[in-house]
């Protein structure tokens, strides 16, 4: 169990250590509701002064800090705590690449629930919860995820917006299916200033992204279309559409439904743009877009992380010629685009 | 993001998995609720195999156990699944060293909850839960430890075992206070045939110590005192006391008032043997045993991972004359003996 005696016994330390994860997630969440980072990052960098800039007691302050030090996320010298490199960037409220409020929903009280009844889940083959048909609208769930995890995309959605571009120089149109809070297409029209960005999402979800449309200036070229995925009117003559983290919901033919109708509304020539975790075929590599099925299983009714092969297929049958595999940089996700 | 691209940038995805930790104990507590390693083991190694043998749907398992293999709990080869080293030792039930028990303690209902309060806990500086006085009793939650915990107890309770040895060679007694499962006492009865054992705890935790005692043939110089360590009558002329994870329950002039009334029922060079995580002076190393006090900020009022020298400290000022430590082989803890 001794992390510093390295033996080639097999120790009980990494199942202990697994058995108590959920601590992590509680501790760092802990971290983020009080702001811990930031009165770091602001200089209180003591149990006390932390105490008395978050309105914590400073027993806790110092117990979480010491916790998140052990955990790395955290640096203690001469009694005094600092921001690693990673906590400096990603988790100090001061900086423009802070993606903290994500907590919000990856360990969100639905999904924690959701993982709680796994056992069920694996039983039964698809979530015990009863809001696992995501043809359906889940308002609360939806407008959280718009809400707290739009600073995960803006690397990927700078790749996107690089695919995303009409070569000809002319104005084109960018349908944004499932748009959550805009990001994708929001980063097209600000990309290319000839891109008018039509967003399908629930009605309280496309208002975040009508919101972030005004936020970052492009709102003169962003519509929105209320509705499901599955019924509203897209229109037609897109010359992208967008699908970004909305197949893995779903069983094999709910997406090829769903992909002919994108088919139906591109013109000829128009490309589907996929966001996606997409595994290698033995489903356990690479790691992050692997494990991913397993939150479909616990969150969903049939959805899943699909392999390249399953895609090109539910494609080729939704009308699509030929489709390729983008990986995007520095990120675990991939971009599949499919041509009509 | 990518794990793959070894770069001096910082990437999010560390913070990302610590965010969904959460997900990992839920996995692997599926798996033991399923008993996923055991069917392994008997050779089912098939998504097929496995639902037929689990009763649960093929789906399920192959997602479950895809997942494991990302977190190397589980192999995959040719779309079979095998045993790790370390869970064909730790997580297979036909395995004597198996510890699949403890997730039900170390991820029980009662402590996930304690940790999803976390927040509130830090703000006030020790535990938003009701049951944070360990001085009253809490059946459920320590029969819930008596008979989750066990197997973990082996090699430590071994090296106890050798520590409360008489080595004149005459008859002894030993005190095991807050016994639980019992499995340190028992341990020291079955090492030494001249041990009597004397166990404090409350009435229902003892039938599960004085079960375990009946099992390993012990019960005939196995006695019972039910009752609260604080109040219970401990008899006297004690060579040995054991005091295994009780102490990090309570604040430091709680700790004191028990170890004197230890001291009392002890004969004049008689000792107190505490088994305790015990970080270094800095509180964040080593990890396991610094990472133990926020479980306490969770769980309890007042309890803490004590250093060396607050041990040291309070032994001393409930009269004893002097503290040694010892590591224990392989282990996250430490062992504190104390000499009258």
């Amino acid at each position: 169990m001794a992390a510093s005696t390295p033996t080639s016994r097999p120790t009980p330390e990494r199942i202990f250590n697994t058995m108590i994860a959920f601590q992590e997630t509680e501790a760092l969440k802990a971290a983020i509701e009080l702001d811990i980072f930031t009165a770091i990052a602001d200089g209180a960098d003591t149990p006390a002064a932390l105490a008395a800039k978050t309105r914590a007691s400073e027993r806790g302050a110092r117990i979480l800090c010491d916790f998140l030090t052990v955990k790395e996320f955290l640096t203690k010298k001469g009694g005094r705590y600092g921001l690693t490199q990673e906590s400096a960037v990603f988790l100090n409220g001061h900086s423009p690449a802070c993606l903290a409020s994500m907590v919000n929903f990856l360990a969100s009280p639905a999904l924690r629930k959701n993982f709680e009844t796994l056992t069920d889940a694996v039983r039964k083959g698809g979530t015990a919860s009863k809001a696992g048909d995501n043809t359906k609208p889940n308002d609360e769930f939806w407008v959280n995820f718009a809400r707290s995890m739009a600073p995960l995309t803006i690397p990927t959605a700078e790749f996107i917006a690089g695919l995303a571009v009409r070569k000809d120089g002319g104005a084109y149109k960018v349908l944004d299916i499932a748009a959550g809070h805009g990001m994708y297409g929001i980063t097209v029209a600000k990309r290319n200033a000839l891109a008018e960005i039509v967003a399908v999402d629930w009605p309280a979800v496309l208002e975040v992204a009508s919101e972030n449309a005004r936020k970052h200036g492009v709102a003169d070229r962003y519509k929105a279309r209320p509705g499901s995925a599955f019924e509203a009117d897209f229109g037609e003559g897109y010359d992208f559409a967008l699908l970004t983290n909305i197949l893995h919901h779903f069983d094999e033919s709910t997406c090829e439904k769903l992909m002919r109708r994108v088919q139906a509304a591109l013109k000829p020539g128009g490309k589907g743009i996929t966001l996606e975790f997409v595994p290698n075929e033995d489903r356990v590599s690479p790691p992050m877009a692997a494990a991913f099925s397993l939150v479909m299983l616990a969150d969903t009714d049939a959805g899943d992380a699909y392999t390249f092969a399953e895609y090109e297929k539910m494609f080729r049958n939704a009308g699509f010629a030929r489709t390729t595999l983008h990986p995007v940089p520095d990120m675990p996700q991939q971009v599949l685009v499919s041509e009509k």
